[in-house]
């Protein structure tokens, strides 16, 4: 069988939202839960969309280190406006807030996990909050040997002292991590500090009236359907 | 029955040397695997003896921020040299450093943790590196929710900042936590910062030639025989 260049490889980490979890039917299923009167779809689309601005907030000095929590309640706020819901209660906002530690994990996660972690350490490497993730975790059930945060560098991914972090972390040299993620700019941000890389498909992570360009980008080491088919190339 | 006091309580924080996993033990072990000939036991009290004098180093500002491995070297080779051990290669150094990695967990630990996590969130709060409490927890199998360290909050124990570091990760009031601890002046760091405390009986952590005191202190909030006995308690 042809080499998969990923023999030395000893710490897998993984991106969480929409690699681990379906953060776009959750959100869906805790708006609609709450009643809100509004297309739970394009609201859950709207929350996430203002991620990425947020915190390029912080990594420009705007604002000073941010939880992902906070930067949660800031764009909640913010598109609570835009889509007119004005009936909440502070307590329901904070709920709802909440509802990014309350995500499900895509059906293959948990088994796929299981295997990968009798071979390799495996830890988060996410924007999302210490307590978010491990609240996540425990919720989910999700196996993680460790739970890394862009919270322990105090910086966002793609800064390179989130990859190169996890490398010091765990002793090792950035070739011997290898970060999982659905998303080909986190990839791409990982390869460029020297991590070896493995794009999983999620076409539906966006929602069902979104699909996903899941093609492959040849400069990834590994290109999995799914974490099952990951520890299958990796013989897990 | 009785209140504990502790129904508000939802995180419980473990220190780890000595509370959860057995040192002394330990290094003897590894010490005598490598054959090396010196008084195995008073070779262990010498190595952790260096902990907290080379922790006072990093607080005091004498020392950059330094991770516990560094200090663990920085220890070993100070006292390979008071105990006339100088054949080691710097690779069965390097092991023999990785050796804090290795520890068992008491024989209650496993148990106790499975139970104590049905009902609240268990993380580490170590002095220790998250690379050393992650191999740590692979090895023995301990089943953490989240591993917190110093590192996390750039402070070592006492410092408050890691105390209520846990608190805020969790995002909780810090009399929502209890620290759980083989050691009264953690406990009394913790009992400052707010936290609740239980006291961990572990007589044996310095060794059998050295029987430890394990008499209550009536200012903690719990005080058990080992993790089992505090699950009793906490009704898990």
């Amino acid at each position: 069988m042809a080499s998969t260049g990923c023999e030395s490889v000893k710490v897998l980490a993984f991106d969480v939202f929409g690699t681990v979890v379906d953060w776009h039917g959750g959100i869906v299923r805790e708006v609609t839960a709450l009643g809100l009167d509004v297309d739970a779809g394009a609201f859950a689309l709207a929350w996430r969309a203002g991620y990425q601005p947020a915190m390029r907030r912080v990594m420009s000095g705007e604002l000073g280190w941010t939880l992902i929590d906070d930067l949660h309640r800031l764009i909640l706020d913010d598109i609570l406006g835009k889509f007119h819901v004005t009936h909440l209660t502070e307590a329901q906002k904070r709920h709802l807030n909440k509802a990014w530690h309350r995500l499900d994990a895509w059906p293959d996660v948990i088994g796929g996990l299981r295997r990968l972690k009798s071979k390799y350490m495996i830890c988060t490497l996410s924007n999302g909050n210490l307590g978010l993730l491990a609240d996540m975790a425990k919720r989910a059930g999700l196996p993680w040997d460790c739970i890394l945060s862009a919270e322990v560098f105090k910086k966002y991914k793609p800064d390179p002292a989130t990859y190169l972090g996890v490398a010091k972390v765990f002793d090792v040299v950035p070739e011997d991590v290898m970060l999982v993620a659905a998303h080909h700019d986190d990839l791409a941000a990982a390869r460029a500090c020297g991590l070896k890389t493995a794009y999983i498909e999620r076409p539906a992570e966006l929602g069902p009236r979104m699909p996903k360009d899941v093609s492959p980008d040849p400069r990834n080491t590994l290109h999995a359907r799914d974490f099952l088919a990951l520890a299958d190339v990796l013989k897990c």
